[in-house]
């Protein structure tokens, strides 16, 4: 156990790029999508009840739903024993994916193959 | 759209240091852990049926449950639109916290506190 397993203070372990994994689920926890969150992220999270990361390929603060209005309304916010993921959980106000998908996660692995969930 | 996102092919998004974020929940949607596993640990995992992730912080295969017993044995394996994150379904078999925690995910985060769930 370490102080980051035990503590009550919030204290994200950012890796070496300033970010933290963010997973998101709904409150049935299907899970919606996997991004990272930066401690701007977070802050702008926390502050307006709606899910923002920090885009890797844009290299910019974006609020999950700014150009869809696919907003993600926070319903609570968990972290991990050693605060390097953070659990979003959510009411999503559409699809999450960018693909119009309700999850980014469509397809299940079948050994090298993919297979389209019903 | 792109590639990854339509294809039928299990083809990994794997990052500068060879892995794709582990997401594991159970059956019922409860997030159990976030880890990774570069390409050798989803093979072992494919091959076993347990959970196999890549340690970071040891720089080795890790079978969760190696020391243990806790294994989780994996009931459906997702990938999302752009193949860098993975969903573990699994049944656990025992805590999946190295704490003891079911869930590595105990603690809400409340504005800079942190509350220890029920």
């Amino acid at each position: 156990m370490t102080d980051k397993d035990t503590t009550l203070r919030f204290d994200p372990a950012f890796d070496a790029n300033g970010l933290v994994t963010a997973v998101v689920t709904d409150r049935t926890g299907a899970l919606l999508m996997v991004a990272h969150m930066n401690a701007e992220a977070i802050a702008a999270t926390q502050a307006s009840g709606e899910a923002t990361f920090w885009s890797r390929s844009r290299q910019r603060l974006w609020k999950k739903g700014e150009s869809s209005g696919n907003v993600l309304r926070v319903v609570e916010l968990r972290v991990d024993c050693d605060q390097d993921a953070l659990w979003v959980i959510a009411d999503p106000a559409g699809p999450a994916c960018h693909t119009g998908a309700r999850s980014c996660f469509y397809r299940r692995v079948d050994g090298g193959a993919l297979v389209p969930l019903a």
